[in-house]
C-alpha cells in the first residue's frame, strides 16, 4: 500500500486498527491487542470521515457493532478463520440482512433475505459484513458507481468493483469482495493502489451474485497484502494447486506487454519496467516472451461472449422493466451489435484452444508479468478500459494485482502476475515472495 | 404421449382441459373454448386425484385460481405468449410466493422471496406457476424424489427432475421446468413417456436456480409435443439458430448407439431400431455413424467436472450445516474421490476439443439419433443411470426426447435427437417433423 505517497488523500494514523492488514488484525485479535468492537469502530469512524468524499458504500450494516460484541464474547477455540474481520461486499451479492441493489434504479431497497454463497462462507468464518459497496450497475453497464478514487476523488476508482477497491485502499475495511467479468476486480485495484486476486474461473461459487456473462463472471477480492488475499483463498477452498509452490527463492518471471501493448500509456509501461527492474535487482530472473500471435483476437472473442451471454442474463429484466431498464441492457438482450451464434461458437472454441496454449507457455515460469490497466485512473467515474484484463478473464487464469510504488506518481498503478489455470496457490506464493520488491512502498507500523 | 398404452395408469378423459397440450390450450383460450380458471381447476382436480400416488409435487400454489381469474379478465391484446397456462417448476428454482426447498431437509420452508430468471419470464408471459415439483436433493445427490412413475408407481420417474417429468406425463400440467446436469431432464422424460428439451448450454439464464456444476447445469423443460417445447424455447429467447431449419421434408438422420452401447438394455436398443425403422418408413434417410473413438472418455470427464465443481457449489452448505447435510455433498466438498486439478483441467480441455469434433460430425445431418436412457425406468426411486445423457450435457448440445410408442411395452421409453451447439431451433423443427412418426401413439382428440 502506498501509505506515504504524495497523493491528495491523507492516510490515517498508521496505528489505527482500521489500518491493519487482515493478517495483522487477526494476530492482534488473537493476542487481545485489539477487539472486534474496536476494529469495527475504527472502520466505521474512517468511513464516517471519508465516505462523503469517496462514496465507496451503498449501505452500512447497522448491526456491525452488535455482531462484533458477540464475536468478542466467543471463546478462542470456537473462532473462525476470519474472526472479527470487517469486510465489504460488492452490492451484486445477496445479503440476508441488507439490501442488494446492484446499483440499479430498478432494485432500490431490494431484500432477497438470503446470503450469497461467499457471504455465507465469510460469516461462517467469523467475518463481519460491514456493508455493501458501490458498483457499476449489475457489474455490467448502465450507470457507473459514484465512488471516487481515494487518492484524488476527481478520478475514477475503476469499475465495476469500484467501492470494494476504494474501501480497502482508503482503510475503511481490510478486505472486500468484488467480481470480475472483464477487468472489474484487477483494474480498480491498479487504479486505487491495492492488492487484488481473481482466482481461476469456476473455483469459487457464484451463487447469489448477479450473473452477467456465465463463462466469465468470477468472484474476486481485495486486501492490503498478498497474505490477506491468500487468507480468503483458503476460506474459499483454494487450497490445492496444479503445480507446487515455488521451491526456490529465485523466481523465473516472464514479462509480456501482450497483444494490446499499443494501448499502454507511458505510466503503465514505466510501471512494468520498474517492476521488472526491481525483480531483477531482487535476484529474480525476468525473461521476455511474446504471446501466441492469435491472442490478439481474444479481446474480440471476450466481447462477443460478454454480449451474447449478457442477453440471456438480462432477458427477464428487459421483459419486466421495459423502458425503465437502462438501454445498455436492452442493447445486449436485443443483440444490437448483431454478433452471430457462429461468432459466439468460434469465440468459445478459440478461447478453449488459447487456454491450452497459454498454460503450456506459462508452465515454464513461476509467474507471467503483464499490465493491470492501460494507465492511471481516468478522470470522472468511467470504470476504464478492460483490454489488459479481459483476455485473462476469458482464459480463466488466476491474476494478482500488485501495486508498483512510484514516489512521484500522481496516482497509483499496479501490475498483474498471472499463471496457468488452477495454479492459484502457487501463484499467490510467488506473488507473496516478490510483492515487497515490486510494491516497495513504506509500510505502516502497527 | 402414450395415451392409450397398456400401462397401469388410467389416462384421464381426452377432452378434459388438463389433457390439452400447451399449444392446444393456448388456442382454446384464444377462442374462448376454455378459460384459465377452467384449465387450472382441471389441473388441480387431476393433481387431487393422482398426487397421493404419483407424488410429483412438493408445494401447490394456493393462489393459482385467483391468478387465473386475473388472467381471464385481461383483454386479449394484453395477453402474454403463455397466457393462462399452468406450469410446474422444479423445486430448485426460486419462487417469490412459494417455498423453495431443493427437496433438502436443510431447507424446509425456505422462502427466498424472489423469482428465478426463468420463473420471472414465465410469469411475465402470463403463465400460472402451479407449484413446485419434487427433485433429487439439490438436483444432485442426497435423497431421491418421492415421485413414482405415473405409468406404474412401483417404478422410478427418473431424476433429478422427477416431479416435473411425472406431472406432465400424468396430465397435472401441460408444461414444466426442470434442469439437467447429467441426465436430469432427458432421462425422466424417457422413463415417463413425455417430450423434453435441453437447450444448448448457456442460452437460458440459471439465475435463481441451485447450482451444482457450473459447466453443466442447464435449464430444461417438458411438454406433451414438440410444439410445446418450441413455445418455451421462444419465451426463453432461443429464436436464432446457427443453421437454417430443415428446408426439405426428407431429413438426413444419423443413428449412433454411442461409446457406451454395451450398457444399453434390449428395450432401449429395440426402441432405437423401431425409431430408425419408422423414420425410414416415413421417407427419411437414416445413416449409421460411429462417434470419434476418444468420446468413450467423455463420461469420465463429465464425472470429474461434476464432482470438482460440486465441491465449490456445496462448500458453504457443508460449512453451515456440518453433519446435518447429506454425506453425498461432503463427499464432493472433500473431494473424497481424489480427482486432481490436473484431471479436471484435462477434462475441460478434452470436452472443448470434443465439442468441435461433434459439431463437425453433426453438421452433416439434420439430427443425430441417440438413446435417451439405458432402458425402462428402474424399480423404486433411484433416478437411473445418466450415461446416455451426460456426454451431451458435457458437449453442451441441444437434446430432444421423443417417446417411442411400443404397444406391448410395460413402461415408456424414448430416444434423443441431438445436433450441433446453437442449432436449437433447427433441431426443434426437425424433431417436430419426425416426432409423429417416432412417437406413433394414438393422440387425444380435443
Amino acid at each position: 500500500m502506498n501509505l506515504q505517497t504524495p497523493h491528495a488523500f491523507e492516510p490515517p494514523s498508521a496505528i489505527a486498527p482500521n489500518c491493519l492488514t487482515a493478517t495483522q488484525a487477526l494476530q492482534a485479535l488473537q493476542k487481545d491487542r485489539v477487539s472486534a468492537i474496536e476494529l469495527v469502530k475504527a472502520c466505521l469512524q474512517r468511513i464516517e470521515e471519508r465516505n462523503h468524499d469517496v462514496r465507496a458504500w451503498l449501505h452500512i450494516n447497522a448491526h456491525a457493532l452488535e455482531q462484533a460484541a458477540k464475536l468478542d464474547a466467543l471463546p478462542k477455540d470456537q473462532r473462525g478463520k476470519l474472526h472479527g474481520l470487517p469486510i465489504g461486499i460488492k452490492d451484486v451479492f445477496e445479503t440476508k440482512d441488507m439490501p442488494t441493489t446492484f446499483n440499479s434504479p430498478n432494485f432500490q431497497g431490494h431484500q432477497p433475505g438470503q446470503d450469497a454463497a461467499v457471504v455465507d462462507l465469510l460469516r461462517a468464518e467469523g467475518a463481519i459484513i460491514l456493508g455493501k459497496t458501490d458498483t457499476t450497475e449489475f457489474a455490467a453497464a448502465g450507470r457507473n458507481a459514484a465512488t471516487g478514487n481515494p487518492h484524488d476523488t476527481q478520478f475514477s476508482s475503476g469499475g465495476s468493483s469500484a467501492g470494494s477497491a476504494a474501501s480497502v485502499a482508503d482503510f475503511h475495511v481490510p478486505l472486500s469482495i468484488g467480481t470480475q467479468t472483464g477487468g472489474s476486480t484487477i483494474r480498480p485495484a491498479s487504479f486505487c493502489g491495492v492488492y487484488a486476486f481473481k482466482p481461476t474461473f469456476g473455483m469459487v461459487s457464484r451463487e447469489g451474485f448477479k450473473i452477467y456473462a456465465n463463462s466469465l463472471d468470477t468472484v474476486g477480492w481485495y486486501g492490503r497484502s498478498v497474505a490477506d488475499l491468500a487468507l480468503l483463498a483458503d476460506v474459499f477452498g483454494l487450497t490445492e494447486t496444479i503445480r507446487p509452490k515455488p521451491s526456490t527463492l529465485r523466481l523465473r518471471i516472464c514479462m509480456s506487454l501482450g497483444p494490446y501493448c499499443d494501448r499502454l500509456q507511458p505510466e503503465a509501461l514505466h510501471a512494468m519496467n520498474v517492476a521488472a527492474d526491481r525483480l531483477r535487482h531482487g535476484g529474480h530472473e525476468v525473461a521476455g516472451s511474446d504471446l501466441p500471435a492469435d491472442f490478439d483476437a481474444l479481446d474480440g472473442h471476450h466481447r462477443t461472449i460478454l454480449h451474447r451471454e449478457g442477453a440471456a442474463a438480462f432477458r427477464n429484466l428487459a421483459r419486466r422493466f421495459g423502458g425503465e431498464l437502462h438501454d445498455d441492457f436492452h442493447h445486449r438482450v436485443e443483440n444490437r451489435d448483431r454478433r452471430s451464434l457462429t461468432e459466439l461458437r468460434h469465440a468459445y472454441d478459440a478461447a478453449a484452444q488459447a487456454r491450452v496454449a497459454f498454460d503450456a507457455l506459462a508452465g515454464d515460469f513461476d509467474a507471467i508479468l503483464v499490465p493491470s490497466a492501460p494507465g492511471y485512473a481516468p478522470e470522472g467515474r468511467h470504470p476504464g478500459d478492460p483490454v489488459f484484463n479481459a483476455m485473462w478473464t476469458l482464459l480463466g487464469v488466476p491474476c494478482v494485482n500488485i501495486p508498483v510504488f512510484l514516489p512521484d506518481a500522481p496516482l497509483p498503478i499496479g501490475i498483474t502476475l498471472t499463471g496457468p489455470r488452477f495454479s492459484d496457490c502457487a501463484l499467490l506464493a510467488s506473488a507473496g515472495l516478490v510483492a515487497p520488491l515490486i510494491d516497495c512502498a513504506p509500510t505502516p507500523h502497527v
